[in-house]
């Protein structure tokens, strides 16, 4: 149950329900995710659990969300046959808890959740360390055994050839997409799966990925982002993740929460380029950072506007 | 009232006087500078008060200048004549004063100000987003609709050519170029009504942006800085605003708190180059990142030194 | 004493015989190392003096040891024979301990100790400000009075090779260089007698610093680091400050603390080639950033886990 919950907690999602629609969510993309999924988050669980972590995390399964989403970006990065692959999932899912321990702990002091961040943290180790398949390696050795040169999927910053039309199966295909990208999943279909989950655990939350995943669109459009990024979701489900944070999970939802939503939601879409480019040279991905970093920033100023309530616990 | 203040606030001074002088010097760089100041403090102070932040901070004027900067950045690096100029700049305004509260609140953890931190971030992930004119773009699509190709203006960091002999004129163009610069520009007689509007608002105010200004010429000639950017101001304004925060402003004025803040406007300047050539590969500036970082730094360790009082109230 | 105690805290050991033993390695290097040692750490000691720092912290060595690696920083990476040097280590190594200040009252917020972080911001602003010897220098001027083009030395992360075997002499070179590299030093005598050193102050201390070099080594081997760089000890410092950290000096010493600091120096390691990647664009180091960042983050997650206890006093 909290291995299933740490699957839907990816989502702010505390029901196990939700965990078992993932979990197929994630099979239906390929059925190495889905055990790469499951086991991170069995992993990390059981760490936490072997150093003691407070129960009541545990069980809600915040123990275990990071953990899936590093085994599983392992398994989407480094290709999920190879043996070292593995070794490198079961290793971050482990070390990964200790970091949420310590983002949980300075965080707190501000009253903020940890999101993200320490899978963020890990899997930014973890891409800038391996060789970039272009060649111009700048790290003294970058884990010259565990990288292989075939690594082909380790790629999704390619260059953009500028905006270009969308068509309406850009925009239905990258409305789904956006929130399947949550697992690095460009899928549609995987996207409707996960959105169905979400709506069996709460209505709202769901009708929030639902705007997250529109205004996404709306806002990388506007800047011209092109048309194939789009459509397979790699600007919007920061959107997503943020829409959802900002108005329900974190603050309770009312007309200003959903405006500041909006916001943040936005705000998320537009920082992912900036992300991308200052993370490029060092052959970085910019993962869920914007979501990350724009939620942190909006919760810690939500105190400053007496309009916006938090969620009390 | 409000916005006028918001202006003098860049330079830490709650004088609506000051902010007229301080548009003056803005209209006389050029009309459209002047307007985008005012327009940004507006929004900045509207979307503060809007959200309901605090009274006392929107009076006087906490809520508008990085608003202000923002504004006056993007029409400095953007082009002040694009439709989409003025978009960004009036999101921008917005946004920032989010930022803001996010960076307030994390920072009174230890009784720190927010100095133009919320306008560095804005401007930085603006900036890092927008591809570079030289060609070599690493972000994902990176704003394609927004940035133009003839958007000259957004280099500040030209390749140096090395040490070069300061002449006399080179020298007091710094000295009055170095406090417009603050507001970007690098007129000396922009920066010389900036002074005056310095003055006028608190004597002592303007005699330490002086010796900033003076601290900021000598580090930079001793540390080789091509003359063309020393008199252009761009080696000298972060150490102008670090003296008048260091000494005054947040510490209480005495001898002791002269020396640490000659020491840390001196470290200002040193520092710049090395954020210069930290933002260069993702295309990013320096912005007033030196002098945010010193003072904060700065401010934070003057509790574990007792010769030195903050300012209270 | 302070100085010799200061001397000895780049190890954690307020012990002045340690300290003696530690100069006695620096001289061994070379005398100028040994020279800029003693001076940095005289000069940061006197800094905090002057301001009035608190008086235990400057007994045990506390406000030395950043200013110690300062000093001789500079002489590795500059060229001790350069009266800029000089100049440069003898600032750097005051200013450092205002940034000693800053971070011990920011990181006391969550209970946790500086490290050698004021030293690492330090040394990367300076190292990320000189023009790179390549060519391709971003800075605006970045320092060019200061830095010479002979400046060989300033080039620990050269190309890899890739992995090669590693030899039984490599294994030993590797096992003292990692200890000696913490002072930057690669040769396995200077190694040895600072292991000697840390032997005389604690047993304990001792041990544990082997524990820390051997995981190192084997999980640079594991990840296929370059023989060269194995044996030169640039792997395997920083886990030999981790392991101590984390077993001993701010955890009590047991089995689980035991087995979190070896999970510590493993993570140290195989950060160490992300940072370098990360700085690499901008001609920065890695300098002890991976132990600063591991330790830091494992000693804040400490509080959630019960099994782990902190050292109190």
């Amino acid at each position: 149950m909290e291995v299933l919950r740490g699957q839907a907690q990816v989502d702010f999602l505390p029901s196990a329900l939700t965990g078992v629609v993932f979990s197929v969510a994630l099979f239906a993309a390929g059925w190495e995710f889905g055990l790469y999924g499951l086991t991170g988050t069995a992993v990390g669980t059981a760490t936490a659990r072997l150093l003691g972590a407070d129960r009541d995390r545990i069980t809600a399964g915040l123990e275990g969300f990071n953990s899936c989403l590093v085994a599983v970006g392992c398994a989407v990065f480094l290709g999920p046959h190879h043996p070292s692959t593995a070794v490198l999932a079961l290793t971050g899912s482990a070390v990964v808890t200790i970091l949420t321990g310590a983002a949980a702990r300075i965080l707190a002091t501000w009253d903020l959740p940890t999101f993200t961040l320490p899978f963020c943290l890990t899997a930014s180790a973890m891409t800038i360390a391996a060789p970039a398949e272009g060649g111009t390696s700048h790290a003294l050795w970058q884990w010259g055994r565990v990288w292989h040169q075939d690594a082909g999927p380790a790629t999704l910053s390619r260059p953009a050839a500028g905006p270009t039309a969308l068509t309406v199966t850009d925009l239905w295909h990258a409305f789904f997409a956006n929130i399947g990208q949550i697992f690095f999943m460009p899928q549609w279909y995987v996207g409707l799966i996960f959105l169905l989950g979400i709506f069996l655990a709460c209505r709202r939350a769901g009708v929030l990925a639902c705007v997250g995943s529109a205004v996404g669109i709306l806002t990388a459009w506007a800047l011209g982002a092109p048309a194939e990024q789009v459509a397979e979701g790699t600007m919007g489900y920061n959107a997503v993740l943020a829409a959802m944070a900002l108005c329900g999970v974190f603050l309770v939802a009312d007309a200003w929460s959903l405006a500041y939503a909006v916001i943040g939601a936005a705000a998320a879409t537009a920082l992912s380029p900036a992300l991308a480019a200052l993370f490029a040279p060092s052959g970085g991905h910019t993962f869920t950072w914007p979501f990350v970093l724009v939620s942190l920033a909006f919760l810690a100023a939500a105190p400053a506007f007496p309009r916006l309530r938090r969620v009390t616990g």
